[in-house]
């Protein structure tokens, strides 16, 4: 278990999209979120207080979070100096960075004399079994994507508190490493060994007889050359009762890749319903949601109202428009 | 790289299905197996001579390969006890059991000791990459299945045998560890990280220009709920122009699992090329392989007969009646 609250680190960050950790706590968690750390030549903010270690430490901080990506997911030099600072100051720290906190050994003999976790969510648990396929209980949602990053996370949280305001039973399971810090439990799906992607699966979401729903963070698409192996274990092992696709609509080409064209929706919806009835044979879709982000809000409306009129699904933005309609349809016909 | 030739392993198995790797290798390369191991209390044999592992040695052996499979993939006290005499006696040891040569300690010692090399085969190299989508050049064929263990394997070195003796250049790329002990190379696929399944067999398979054929070692299948992360990515990495579905028509239920039926032939190859087309759009069948092993001959010539006719694609058992029609198919249009 990592402790919190949590110390936001954005370092000398000055690409917002090199702080997604870090901002995916701040608008999720921000219950857990007690501070940022920048330097002077970051110009970035998440819109919390400024705070050095010792600040955060006595705000009640517990945990400095390095949720920061550079090229490589490299633990520079910067980062180290950071986080030995902030473990002198009596902060833990956690990263979801490729290069592992533990594989330092400065930081391994700092944490050792001074008594600190580090905390490498991108290690999966040692304990993960072969999937098994066996149909469990409980009411499952998952997200699935027309490519990677496209909001899967996002909607897959607004869903849950979404579930949560009504009243119903819901838990985020996390598969990702900013949704492992957000959750404070989950599986860093890409890191796990390929034979045992559904079982990883089957293991962050067991069976349950509450009523509840376990909400499924998606990884990558079935239609992304590079990562459809993950997608396709993660759907076999979810047993989804329920589907929402994520898409960007102004993504010019898969992510990575300029010589991929993005799927149809409708063609990629049919594909993962495919897929999904292999280990659930009532899996239905719910909704689509559309990461507007990057368009002014009447486009953004007009686009959810034809992508609704076209596929006949209940279509928003999450973040930007709310997910009332997704979780109507979800709770509309659910399975007993 | 391994030194061959090798001594093949029995130890004190009695189970025929727990020999699988030595058998492989003595099946199909005879060329460099010298002899087999086996203990007085082992009822099985390859129907090559048995050595001991000094008189291995002065046969020219330079390898043992410890080619059992026993609950769990154990190294157990029995099999350490006789790679240290092997050692002593001047043999290298690879093994594809799942606990590691290298992780025990008086295997490394005596190993370091001697100046002798332990070779773990499912340890994945070190610089797979993710995979690119991007079309290369050469013509490649992949073994898919409707199950786990349906003669994948078989069926793919039988292809590269018959394409040899017509002087047609072909290269069989091994995904597991019997074949890449048979290969001498390759990767073990179920061991790679989920991220870089794509990218591992675009790494095993490059982009080859000498109009010879790359025939890949498939594993798993799509229809299997443990492992279709694996397959899917196999099928997105290899970018097959031709594929061979092969299928154990004596197969009660999915390997492991009595809850889960086979798929239907038909559907299982629709399945596969509507995967295989996402990177390569002129993805063809070009046969389908029935392990009749456990039918009596007539039997197996009829059901060949009876599935050719049902799906219009030469249908055979390549290890029982060999691969010349599917060949003939594979060869009749191929890409230029």
């Amino acid at each position: 278990m990592i402790e919190t609250p949590y110390l936001l680190y954005l370092g000398h960050s000055n690409d917002a999209a090199d702080i997604k950790t870090s901002r995916g706590l701040a608008v999720f968690r921000p219950d857990i979120s007690v501070g940022e750390y920048r330097h002077d030549d970051c110009g970035l903010t998440l819109g919390l207080p400024r705070m050095d270690f010792a600040a955060a430490r006595a705000a009640g901080a517990r945990t400095l979070v390095l949720g920061i990506a550079n090229a490589g997911g490299k633990l520079g030099e910067d980062l180290i100096v950071d986080a030995l600072a902030a473990m002198e100051a009596g902060l833990d720290i956690a990263s979801g960075l490729h290069q592992r906190l533990n594989a330092v050994p400065r930081l391994t003999e700092a944490a050792a004399r001074l008594g600190r976790a580090l905390h490498d969510v991108r290690d999966p648990r040692p304990d993960i079994p072969v999937g098994n396929g066996k149909r469990r209980a409980g009411k499952r949602l998952l997200t699935v994507g027309t490519d990677c990053s496209v909001g899967k996370m996002y909607t897959t949280l607004c869903l849950a508190s979404a579930l949560e305001k009504r009243g119903v039973a819901a838990d985020f399971r996390a598969t990702g490493q900013t949704g492992i810090l957000v959750a404070g439990d989950g599986v860093p799906l890409d890191a796990v060994v390929a034979d045992f992607i559904s079982g990883a699966i089957e293991q962050i979401s067991p069976a349950r007889t509450d009523g509840g729903w376990d909400l499924i963070e998606g990884q990558g698409s079935l239609y992304h050359p590079s990562f459809a192996g993950v997608s396709m274990g993660l759907l076999h092992g979810a047993q989804p009762d329920a589907l929402v696709l994520c898409h960007d609509p102004v993504r010019p080409h898969m992510r990575g890749l300029p010589h991929y064209a993005l799927p149809d929706l409708a063609e990629c919806l049919e594909a993962n319903l495919r897929a999904a009835r292999l280990t659930n044979a009532d899996v239905r879709v719910v909704g689509i949601a559309l990461n507007t982000s990057a368009m002014p809000e009447d486009e953004a409306i007009a686009l959810c109202a034809k992508t609704e009129a076209a596929l006949g699904l209940p279509t928003s933005d999450p973040y930007r428009f709310g997910v009332e309609a997704i979780v109507d349809q979800l709770l509309h016909d659910e399975p007993a």
